[in-house]
């Protein structure tokens, strides 16, 4: 991986079968590929966040659950590498997604074979995590093309759309979730500008989707979070389009904290608020937001901020008083009733469980 | 001025006519105070914001005009001073309100008595700033008061309070706007915990907020702006109160970006949300929050952040990729539909020309 360009990779197995990611945690100052050589280590990746994104955890999991079985094939130590891999982030739910969908495939094998069907079990994870992503990009153009056609742009006034976190191919296999139909979009010729919330407090979106729509050559612009009101209300925003880490049954949305308050913003002002859902992110076993767990990480990363100095160093700073503590839940939910759509890879559902049903009616007896 | 100990003050005389002003952009890390000696200084002191906040905006351009009236107490110095300290920031109201009362009392005498003069009516800004806030405090009491009593708290359980920004004592010449009632309340006994959002990008709220009340032994704990929303609907505020830069003479408040989505939060979880608004602050010549001029910053308060390193220096570090452009507006508009109620220091009047004019009839004639 060179300095100067990213193909796009995020998790990925080189031809001698190692496992690597992009450590997300340097960018976009470094790009750095860490090399994943055990379980433990695909845990800790996960766990420090050096990948995130809902779809790029569960593609984690499962080459940390095929790194396991290289070691220990057996049930036991099977079993073992899942709870180890499940105790690392408890909010999206792709997590569980991928490890249940892995491990069917491996226990179905005998022991000598399942370190290489543990290894097919990602592969696949991995290559159905574009391909979900690619089809969902389709319905998403579909929609972004009908809201250029509805807000009637002038010639060359770029479609403005608002995103929070990370939703984009760093958080995912490839297309991204929320940026699949904004890559497509710009590829087809409607021109596009996205505004980027920042997102405290690891700054997703400044480090993240700023950098990824760069490379991508995406016009862009990073605001504070406290803004996205602002925009709204004073019409430089036509759609809201964000990802989601776990979606109800009903279609209440857990994502990346204050993803709730953009809903309230879009809805006060009539914008269109959409969530970008690949089906592995809807956990059709429970129905409202509530019963959804919110991670709360280390107030250290509200009081502390990594960054390059104008000497080109890497360094951190801490922003707060030395006594004054800081809270970190990194997720929140917003409620069905603030979602115009749940744009999944089979179409765009409204978020209501009968709407989510009509499209996956065979989740409604696995719920 | 110790690096141990905060006397409280923000703007000041010493006894040899010399002013000083605390330099916020240093806090919490370094206390420093730094002497104005000339109209200039005072307005490049607020357009850096070394001293922010609308009443401290306004007690330091009464300085200001009476270091100008030092030099040159012609009627055409003077109005050049007041045009360059009203060209230093276009929000806040309280500018305009400080430097045309201050003018009026200065201009009715002779050039040899106007630099005295000058210095009266500075002081008199100042004093008065110390009583409406005391009063507008004893107001906020009555309201916290009542709000703890409503949400009937166990013993020792604490009322939970969100505010925004730093409408503090570090905002004024003393007391603070929104901390005012806060200081009194915990003064009297009433247990308060205050959820401290950080305020990106300038982050007034971690730096600033945190660091006075924890000066004054308030317990509190900084969040992300985006946290907001999930503290609200998780049940973990009882009441908002935040502080205003220019509010309308229909309740329209304009107030650090971020205001309108907090207030947004708070109407959808049923959380009462009140503006600490000295009369100072309340711009009665107009009536919708669009006819506030709102400031945009540059971006690269967006893309640097200052802190302090694990070695103790003082260090500023980028945030963004290179190419990445940042926005940075500095206000925003909540309209008079989302306030409970506007709390200043003649008492507390609904968020409707009504309301206002009922407890500040001599202003419907001067708006």
């Amino acid at each position: 991986m060179t300095p100067q360009a990213w193909d796009g990779r995020t998790v990925w197995e080189e031809d001698d079968g190692r496992v690597y990611i992009l450590d997300q945690t340097r960018l976009p100052h470094r790009r750095e590929a860490v090399e994943l050589d055990s379980v433990e280590s695909a845990a800790r990746a996960i766990e420090t966040m050096q990948v995130r994104g809902a779809p790029l955890i569960g593609a984690t999991a499962a080459w940390g659950l095929a790194l396991a079985a290289r070691e220990d094939p057996s049930d036991a130590g099977l079993e073992a590498a899942q709870r180890l891999l499940m105790s690392t982030r408890p909010t999206a739910v792709n997590l569980a997604w991928a490890l249940r969908r892995c491990l069917g495939s491996i226990l179905g094998v005998g022991e000598p074979g399942r370190a290489e069907a543990a290894a097919a079990a990602a592969r696949m994870v991995c290559r159905e995590d574009v391909e979900t992503n690619r089809r969902l990009g389709e319905h998403a153009l579909t929609i972004i093309r009908a809201r250029a056609a509805e807000v009637g742009l002038a010639p060359d006034e770029p479609l403005q759309i608002l995103t929070h976190c990370n939703a984009g191919r760093l958080a995912t296999v490839g297309w991204g979730t929320a940026t699949s139909g904004i890559y497509r979009a710009v590829a087809d010729g409607i021109p596009v500008h996205v505004w980027v919330d920042e997102t405290r407090p690891r700054r997703q979106g400044a480090r993240l989707t700023a950098w990824e729509l760069g490379e991508g050559g995406v016009s862009h612009t990073v605001v504070p979070d406290s803004a996205a009101g602002h925009l709204m209300a004073t019409g430089r925003v036509h759609m809201v389009v964000v990802g989601t880490d776990r979606t109800t049954a009903r279609g209440d949305v857990a994502n990346k904290i204050g993803t709730y308050g953009v809903a309230l913003a879009a809805r006060d002002n009539g914008v269109p608020f959409y969530v970008a859902a690949p089906s592995s992110s809807i956990d059709f076993g429970i129905q409202s937001g509530d019963e959804v767990p919110i991670e709360e990480r280390s107030g250290d990363e509200v009081a502390w901020v990594g960054g390059i100095t104008e000497r080109g160093l890497e360094e951190r700073v801490r922003l707060l008083p030395p006594d004054s503590p800081a809270a970190n839940w990194a997720f929140d939910v917003t409620p069905a009733r603030l979602v115009t759509g749940l744009i999944t890879e089979r179409g765009v559902a409204p978020a209501t469980a009968e709407g989510l049903a009509e499209l996956f009616p065979e989740a409604r007896s696995s719920g």
